[in-house]
């Protein structure tokens, strides 16, 4: 059975305005009328008809997650006390289906990413279930990299061993090595190689094996994790989480196993696909016009190039002159500016607006 | 008797999102929470007790202009049918008062200008009366420059003719020589040796002096002055102003008469003064933080410099990050964000948006 996890738990405050503490980011309805997490939950249902989707989020944001979902038998929202990061959620999810079924396969998507919907996706996503499957491997998405980003993380392909009988672009090959966020010119260097993919995020394993890889990288977060198995389908199951959740290690589940386990695959996905980690991001995802902007919602430029604007009001207008390289955000009465080569670091600016009383309830 | 002439004919469609169509620049309310058309009447009216005010608009305004003015027995507003600049202005106001009192004097002041108030303007003003009347002098006010401002037009002083009876520093001038705006270098000069002063478009003579320089300078103007005079006190007097007033040549008085009259006489005003006719000027009047930041209404920044930020709602806030030199306000549900050194420019976006059939009722 394939069990699909959707990853809830972030908070995306580069996103702000549109982004707040209690709309993150998975929350947001950018690419179409629907809120990201929803578009996720939608598109991996649709590929794998039977069996549970879990979804894993903040406490605080049950009620509102769940909200934004559809009532369906197998859908299944747990909550984390406290926020620790990919490889304990992942973990977490892990000892819930080993539960029911050992030799699961767990496919592990984070809520708040675009992906182009389509076939490329859905082979791409049977490939590495396929390959999980019949060689219990642990196995993440890659994607063709279209520029030399800086924000992303790389995969260097090894030798191809796969499979590929989905579709002949859905090639398998093992993982070489993890190359964290490079400089400019590295990644240059990998898009002209060919030889490098950018690290989705997205995951595909049994969850025996996952759970093996965890005793393996991170012993802490196993011991955790087994105290809280052992309270799986008991009265005392809410309770032990909420107090053991938060002593586990908070570690990614790229640096804890993926970049520490002896062997990993990848299968190349070429569907369009971007985090939205910053409002850069938006040029990888809606058109860019003559001037190199990039315009959603009400707006009007003048003189003005390479710039991003958006707003989620038909009301009003934005009206912009004579400016290069900013980005500038409507939501509700809040205003975003900034240099669009900063986008990364609005979080500066989040973290100013919250020590401000006047303003803290606006983040 | 001196009349007072509140010339509030100006659009200000530079200070969009703030100004608009509806809602012109003198209407605006930046400085205090008075609109700038009243803090003007009041400012003379509190220097000349006695005597009429007369306000002079277009039609499309007047409604909402006497709304915002107090009810006072000697205010009387007068509708231009349409804007034909400040020398018809002036004549039209020349007209109506010669037709009470042929040696009244006359204050002509712009209604959308910040004037620092306080004795400093009250005395300029009465020296420039007492000149204008004790000499039949054609009078202006002047202004200390304090910076090598290009938007400006200066005056070159010539020799000091004055009586500064009122106060030492009120000193009167022969004007040498009017200059339109400068190149910034011209700029640096005038301001390094002292002799020349900003045009303040406030001005001081008797109605009859003004009249013979129209008469003279142009002739035009004034043979259309004297069509319109003949109805003055009549039941034509109304259809023959709608007329006559749009044959009238568009010109400005500094054009027209300032710069051809054979002399003119400048009082040296030392309040602070702005034309405000454009975003940047917002650096004249408020206070600039050690960022150089002028930073009115809700507003957080970071990693911001010589920038401009303004809003005129007390609701959400507007964050800005590692942004230099722009200008962001916000008005309703509309928003600008421009280069502040093209702040000038914004009328392009103007012009833009009104071509814009979505968008041209918000301008």
């Amino acid at each position: 059975m394939v069990y699909k996890i959707v990853m809830a738990g972030g908070k995306g405050e580069r996103l702000w305005p549109l982004s707040r503490r209690k709309r993150p980011k998975q929350m947001l309805s950018i690419f179409s009328k629907q809120p990201m997490i929803k578009e996720t939950y939608n598109r991996v249902e649709a590929i794998f008809q039977h069996g549970p989707v879990w979804v894993i989020t903040g406490k605080e944001h049950l009620t509102q997650i769940k909200k934004s979902l559809p009532k369906a038998k197998n859908l299944r929202v747990i909550a984390e006390p406290v926020g620790r990061n990919t490889a304990a959620c992942i973990g977490l999810a892990a000892i819930l289906i080993e539960y029911d079924d050992p030799n699961g396969i767990m496919v592990a998507l984070p809520s708040d990413h675009y992906i182009e919907d389509g076939p490329k996706f859905k082979n791409a996503l049977i490939e590495a279930v396929a390959q999980a499957d019949h060689f219990n491997s642990i196995v993440t998405i890659g994607i063709w990299p279209t520029y030399p980003s800086t924000g992303y993380g790389y995969l260097e392909l090894g030798s191809r061993v796969g499979y590929g009988h989905v579709e002949r672009s859905c090639r398998v090959y093992a993982i070489e090595k993890f190359i964290e966020k490079p400089t400019y010119e590295a990644a240059q260097g990998f898009l002209k190689s060919g030889k490098f993919l950018w690290n989705s995020g997205i995951f595909v394993w049994r969850v025996s094996r996952i759970l093996d890889e965890i005793k393996q990288h991170i012993p802490a977060l196993y011991a955790g994790l087994q105290k809280i198995k052992k309270h799986i389908g008991t009265s005392t199951f809410s309770n032990t989480l909420e107090k053991a959740y938060k002593t586990l290690p908070n570690i990614s589940i790229d640096y804890g196993v993926m970049e520490r386990c002896r062997e990993s695959f990848t299968v190349i996905g070429n569907f369009r696909w971007s985090d939205v980690g910053a409002w850069a991001s938006l040029e990888d995802i809606f058109s860019i016009d003559r001037e190199g902007n990039v315009v959603v919602g009400p707006a009007i430029l003048s003189k003005t190039r390479n710039s991003i604007i958006f707003s989620d009001s038909k009301k009003g207008v934005i009206g912009i002159h004579g400016l290069d390289n900013v980005v500038v955000v409507k939501s509700g009465e809040e205003v975003l500016v900034c240099r669009k080569d900063k986008s990364q670091e609005v979080k500066e600016l989040i973290a100013k607006l919250s020590r401000d009383k006047k303003f803290s309830h606006l983040t």
